[in-house]
């Protein structure tokens, strides 16, 4: 079993690669440059992939931002909003396509190298907000994936069932070094505490009941302020 | 109707633009420059899209030609064969994924300027020997595309049930500007005349019965003799 992982460095897809490994597939690792503010996450994905003896590869969609108009996480007029996901400014954060986009080319280089699927990290807690992280988007994609070239590749979400907490427990059974893992879309030196990313992050921990190793920059209002906001309590 | 075409400064996608504009749609044209050898191909399409006043973006893939693997079209190791596109040898022209990656970066386009289709020159005879050109995957790829955005955009194939030489027809209607749009793989000043995609392009305009204002560096052998032997006549 041979599988690209689309690999950011973040916390759901370091726990995939892992989960991975563990399942004996034999792991090449794809990370994309995208113009992101938060190009930190590159250097994590480097930083953990170079002790698990994997082909990493960045590959480097500078030369196409144009195309992605005025997405928060790329363009540095637009501030990355704070607050909880399920929020309406939240959808300032999308970067239109961008997973059509990624998985077509782990689909590429799935058929170079002869790997059997392209697999990804998305997770039932994945957003409202996102349209391509819808199930029924993925379902469609892993058709067409299917159909791309003459040997079968298909789209490998092993994480589809679970929800962010379960994908840290997951992770914690297989010593995730999740102090390494990188979620903030600021892309500052520490992780913000406050952008979306940053809250669901804190959140999962908090879910899962596992000490969360992060070192945030600011943590008001509290978690326990913000869930009981969400959720009306 | 504004929508965004995956146009390569080729024979097919220069008659889909002008059909498009023919209909009355808003265009933005978008060619990629994912290291192909006929990158004259792209001057071309700047060439043939300026008098239009179009908005022309060409997006640079250079970063990631890695993943491509050894496909002739691009390793400059590999030599573009000669032949019919019939021909088994023909496959190492194939570019891994390369429609799916195309028109997921012109729908990320499409998001961003609000355009309600992506339109691209598939016709019926492409090629058996690409399998991202198989109605199969373009359908699959569309309903992916419909599910992609908040907005729906939809994949536009016009010229699906058109042979090469009926889109040759359409364009002599249109007054395409045929000897600007370049077709051979080899990226030479002059159009080869011997690979694939310049045998198909002589061939269709000798279906069509329009003169093929296009100079060849070689037409040895002779259409005729490469029609009469691929049927066997």
């Amino acid at each position: 079993m041979k599988t690209v992982i689309v690999y950011s460095g973040g916390l759901d897809s370091t726990v995939l690669l892992y989960h991975l490994l563990d399942e004996g597939h034999e792991v090449a690792a794809l990370s994309i440059d995208y113009g992101q503010k938060h190009k930190i996450e590159l250097q994590r994905a480097k930083a953990i992939s170079q002790p698990l003896d994997l082909h990493h590869e960045v590959a480097d969609l500078n030369g196409m931002t144009k195309l992605f108009g005025e997405s928060s996480l790329i363009n540095s007029q637009n501030s990355v909003p704070h607050g909880h996901y399920e929020e309406e400014n939240m959808k300032s954060t999308i970067v239109p396509n961008r997973n059509m986009i990624l998985l077509s080319l782990a689909t590429a280089w799935a058929s170079s190298i002869k790997a059997d699927s392209v697999s990804y990290a998305a997770h039932s807690g994945d957003h409202a907000i996102y349209p391509d992280c819808r199930e029924e988007f993925a379902t469609a994609l892993d058709q067409a994936i299917r159909l791309a070239d003459w040997q079968e590749i298909y789209l490998n979400r092993p994480f589809v069932g679970l929800s962010k907490a379960e994908v840290v427990k997951r992770g914690a059974e297989l010593y995730v070094p999740f102090q390494l893992t990188w979620s903030c879309y600021e892309g500052q030196d520490l992780h913000c505490g406050q952008c979306g990313t940053c809250i669901e992050r804190r959140e999962a921990f908090h879910l899962a009941g596992i000490e969360d190793p992060t070192s945030y920059k600011n943590t008001a209002p509290s978690l326990q302020t913000m869930i009981a906001s969400k959720w009306r309590l």
